[in-house]
C-alpha cells in the first residue's frame, strides 16, 4: 500500500492510497477518512460505494460526509467503482466497464479476469484497511449512492453478519427490472437470468431483509427515477414489513448537490447503529 | 443572464448561471446559493472568491458551506477569477492571465481590454444578483481563499461601508512582497510599485483597516505559507490594534479539504456580524 496524499480534515485525516489488488489483478486506489478520535481508539466505519463514472474521489471531494464523520467519531471509506488502466476491458459507454463495475464478480468474457468488485470491496480491501488503520471491524455499516447504494444493499442485506447498518442514497434498487442493470448484468454475469437475482436489492428484500433498519433517501426529482425503480424495493420492503425509513424528498435531483444534503442523515444514522453494536 | 443548472441543495437552491459581462468584455459564469429562507424574504449574502486556477465551481462543489449557510439562512455568491476564452490574454503560468485575475483592473497591455475583475465584483456582479435574486444589499460579506482570501480583504478594506463582514481563509496577505502578487501586479498594473499598494491587504491594514473584526485562518502545513505572508497582515493588524481572530490551525494544508474544515466558522461568523447589521 503506498500513499497518494495525505490532507488535515475536520481534525482528522483524509488519506488517498493505492494499492496492487490481487482480485482485481491491477493497482487500486481508495480513500480513508479518519476522524481525530482514531488518535486514540479504533473507530467503527462506513463504506461509501460511489456510483457511474465515480472514483474513490466524488464522494470525498464533494459529499461534505468528513463533517459529520469528525463530530461521529467514524471513518470512511471511498473505494473506487472498478478495476482501471491500460489492458483491462473497457466498452466506449459510461455505463459499462471501467467505472461501472457494479459490485459484482463477472463470469463472462472479457470481463472475468478483472471485474471482480464483490470480492474487492467485501473482502480484499477490508482485509487491507483494518490491518493498516485502527478501524473497528466489529463495527462497520455501508452506504452508497445510485449504482453505490446498489452494491451497498446488496453487500449488506448477503453478509448481515458484517455489515451492522446500511443505507442508500438515490439506489439502482431493482436492476434486473431496469436499464441500468439488465445490460450489465448480461455482460458481466451472461444470459442466465437467474443469476442476477442475488445482486438486486427488491429481490434480496423480498426473499430476505434485513436484521435491523435500513435508510434509504431519494430525491423526488431525479432525472433517473425510472431507472431506479425505489417504488419496486419499498413495495418488498413494505410486504415483508421490513423496518425502514424512506424519504422521497421534493427539489432533488441525482447529482452530488443532493447527496451531501442528505448526509449529515446518513453519517448519524450509522453512527447510531454502530453505537449499539 | 442565462442558467446553466440550478439543483436543490440542503433546502435550498444552488444554480449557475452566465452572463454577458460589458465590464470584462465576455461570457462570465457565476453561481449563487439560495437558502430555503430566500423563499420567504430577502437574506444577506456571502460573496466567496476563489483562488488561482479555480473557477466558481470549486468551493461551489467542494467547501460544504451550503450546509451552514442553509442552517444561518444566507445567501452565498461564487464568481469565476478571471475572464476567459479565445481571444482574451493568457498566459502559460498557472499564476497570471485566466484563472489568475488577482482582483484588479488591469492598466496594462495585453491585459486591460478584458481583466477588471475588481469592478466587476464590486459593481457589476452585484448589480446583476441584486436585481435577479432576493438578496439584501444592505447585509453583505465577503470572504475567499487564498488569491481570493487577497480579494475579499482588499475589497472589504477598501469599501467598508458595503461589506458589513469580511474573512479570509489562508489568504495571500501580502502580495507586494511575494511572487504571489509581484509578478501579476507588474503585468496587470505597470512597474510603478505605488499602484500595487492600493491591492495589498498589509498596506491597507496598517494605513486603513476595518471598522469590525476580521477573521483569518491559515493551516500550519500550508505548502504555500512563504507566499502567502500571514505574519506580515497579523503584525499590522497588532500594531494599529484591529480586532482580528488569526487562527493558525496545526495538521492543515492549502487544499480545500482544509477550506471545508474551516467553513462552518465562516459562515457562522458572517451570518452574526451581518445580523447585527
Amino acid at each position: 500500500m503506498k500513499s497518494v496524499s495525505e490532507n488535515g480534515a475536520f481534525g482528522g485525516e483524509q488519506g488517498v492510497y493505492s494499492h496492487a489488488s490481487d482480485v482485481c489483478g491491477c493497482d487500486m486506489t481508495f480513500a480513508v477518512y479518519l476522524p481525530p478520535q482514531a488518535k486514540a481508539a479504533k473507530v467503527p466505519v462506513l463504506w461509501y460505494l460511489s456510483g457511474l463514472t465515480c472514483t474513490h474521489e466524488n464522494a470525498m471531494t464533494k459529499a461534505g460526509a468528513q463533517a459529520w464523520a469528525s463530530e461521529e467519531g467514524i471513518a470512511l471509506v471511498f473505494p473506487d467503482t472498478s478495476p482501471r488502466g491500460k489492458g483491462i476491458a473497457d466498452d466506449p459507454a459510461y455505463d459499462l466497464g471501467q467505472g461501472a463495475g457494479f459490485y459484482v464478480n463477472a463470469t463472462e468474457s472479457p470481463w472475468v479476469p478483472h471485474f471482480r468488485m464483490w470480492d474487492y470491496i467485501v473482502h480484499e480491501l477490508p482485509a487491507l484497511v483494518f490491518g493498516a488503520f485502527p478501524l473497528d471491524r466489529e463495527r462497520q455499516g455501508i452506504t452508497g449512492h445510485s449504482m453505490g447504494g446498489h452494491g451497498a444493499l446488496t453487500i449488506a442485506m448477503t453478509h448481515p453478519e458484517t455489515y451492522g447498518s446500511v443505507s442508500a442514497i438515490s439506489p439502482i434498487a431493482n436492476p434486473t427490472a431496469s436499464d441500468w442493470g439488465r445490460k450489465q448484468f448480461a455482460a458481466y454475469l451472461g444470459p442466465d437470468q437467474a443469476k442476477w437475482r442475488a445482486h438486486d436489492a427488491t429481490v434480496l428484500m423480498e426473499e430476505r431483509g434485513y436484521p435491523g433498519p435500513v435508510l434509504i433517501d431519494q430525491g423526488a426529482k431525479d432525472q433517473f427515477l425510472n431507472l431506479l425503480r425505489p417504488e419496486a424495493l419499498i413495495a418488498a420492503a413494505a410486504a415483508r414489513r421490513q423496518p425502514v425509513q424512506f424519504r422521497l424528498i421534493d427539489g432533488y435531483y441525482h447529482s452530488y448537490f443532493y447527496v451531501s444534503s442528505v448526509m449529515e442523515d446518513h453519517v448519524r444514522f450509522h453512527a447510531a447503529r454502530l453505537a449499539e453494536a
